[in-house]
């Protein structure tokens, strides 16, 4: 399942509860779209806001709309119990596969963040994609860590959010990452801007906040890298430069929470407060760019 | 309440429960020594890792054994539900402050930051000590934003962990942020190596891990500094360099529950999981010096 895209919807929230509404429509989209597989409860759908409760409804939400398309979902929490908990309601739900970044409030050791997947790995009876975003969880994979932990027999993927930005350089990066890792490992990409460069520097996937509204148009950037037209590809991507703008200064999730709210794909605000969808100049450029948004699908 | 010596204890735990009967040993002996305050539930007191029962719980027990002793407590969270809710706890169980750092999942803009201060000081009864530790959160306060929130009516105490080195700098940092913040606001240090520079430099209050152990030592250096003898303080904290080497090195909870361990106060492993206290070469450089703490109290 860790191959094209993965689309990562929102998880549309009102007042701290889940619009059930807003997010069965957001993964209806995804199902009809024909993406490879749902990112559910990713970053871009709060599930570190969520309680065990919220995340457990979510998931069995996102299952049962998904139909039939492979649903995954993120099991990360600083309380270890949490993650356990989560774990297993994911599984009685039907998920296909589970994603967990080192999510901590005190710095883990190397030592502990294996401990961590080392554990959890003894809970699954679905795939384990790992999760790298320095950005959220303050804790940088060496390479040696990464693959240390990939050889823990049930991970299936890993979900790089840097990579250099060339293709030369970003292939030579994924080739000798490939080398390392255990055959049966997909390495997938984070960072939408980056996505066209990943895939056509050997990425298996594309890990997509993006898709995760606009499924049809980030599966037009996936089909022309597969099917070996680059250009077009890094064309796509490129008319998308003023949203990766956007999403590179302001965060992706707000971005793309601004759109929804926009779009009317979701009441506002639809973040977990504190996190706000943009407002001001900021909310100001995005409108400037509405018009062009408006022929994305 | 918000000076002199504020001493943050262990929550000692036993596969993620609380040891109670341990933690009301640390408290009981925090009280005997007559610290000015407990930080009950702060970063060396795992609050991110405790579900919200045992925060409640935790808080209750420490105002129960406090004898008297102001007793403050962490209500950080990713979720703002629960950070209200345990606040609500908190105040409930006849807590004397709050302390509130920015916790969060995705790194927080300043304005989401402000916004968090401003709603969570609505309901509180009680003081807040605004904790500012990008080692934890991932977030810098600016000085701009740190005068914004200390604003709001409810701030009494800021706990700084970065501070220049040496005393007159620290002076000078001290000194401009006193004349820029409300007059009430009492400035803190934490990162206990700090702690007699801190105190030297004009800081009202040292929050200290090191204290929550070792509270009588720990008042030797408050009472040199409040007699006017930084001579004394300076070499009172430098004879503990070794074990700030360590606090450096390893992170002051990993070694403060080390040596909870070792001295008994504590059952092994005492931390949340995956965090684990001190194992091979550094369990080994803290035996070095374990009998020097011994004489500690």
């Amino acid at each position: 399942m860790f191959e094209g895209l993965s689309a990562f919807p929102l998880t549309p929230l009102v007042q701290g509860e889940i619009d059930e509404k807003a997010f069965i429509s957001l993964i209806t989209n995804l199902a009809t779209a024909g993406v490879n597989s749902i990112g559910a409860l990713g970053s871009t759908g709060s599930y570190a806001y969520l309680t065990i409760e919220q995340r457990a409804r979510a998931a069995r939400l996102a299952v049962e709309n998904a139909d039939g398309i492979p649903v995954m979902v993120g099991i990360g929490a600083i309380r270890y119990e949490d993650v356990l908990q989560v774990t297993e309601d994911a599984q009685n739900a039907g998920v296909s596969a589970v994603m967990l970044a080192p999510v901590s409030y005190q710095k883990p050791t190397d030592e502990e963040v294996y401990a961590l997947y080392e554990n959890v790995s003894k809970y699954l009876s679905v795939p384990l994609c790992l999760y790298d975003n320095p950005a959220t969880t303050g804790f940088q994979f060496s390479d040696e860590l990464l693959i240390e932990v990939a050889n823990l027999p049930s991970i299936g993927s890993i979900k790089l959010t840097r990579l250099p930005e060339d293709i030369p350089t970003a292939t030579e990066r994924v080739s000798l990452l490939r080398q390392r890792l255990p055959v049966n490992i997909s390495i997938g990409i984070g960072g939408d801007w980056r996505a066209a460069t990943g895939l056509s520097a050997g990425c298996h996937v594309w890990y997509s906040t993006f898709g995760g509204l606009f499924p049809r148009t980030a599966l037009d950037i996936v089909n022309a890298v597969q099917s070996g037209d680059i250009k077009r590809a890094e064309m796509l991507s490129g008319a998308l430069e003023p949203l990766w703008q956007l999403f590179r200064a302001y965060g992706s999730i707000r971005v793309t929470a601004s759109i929804a709210e926009l779009f009317n794909y979701a009441k506002s605000p639809c973040l977990p407060f504190p996190l706000s969808s943009l407002t001001g100049d900021a909310l100001h450029h995005l409108e400037l760019i509405q018009e062009d948004l408006r022929n994305l699908q």
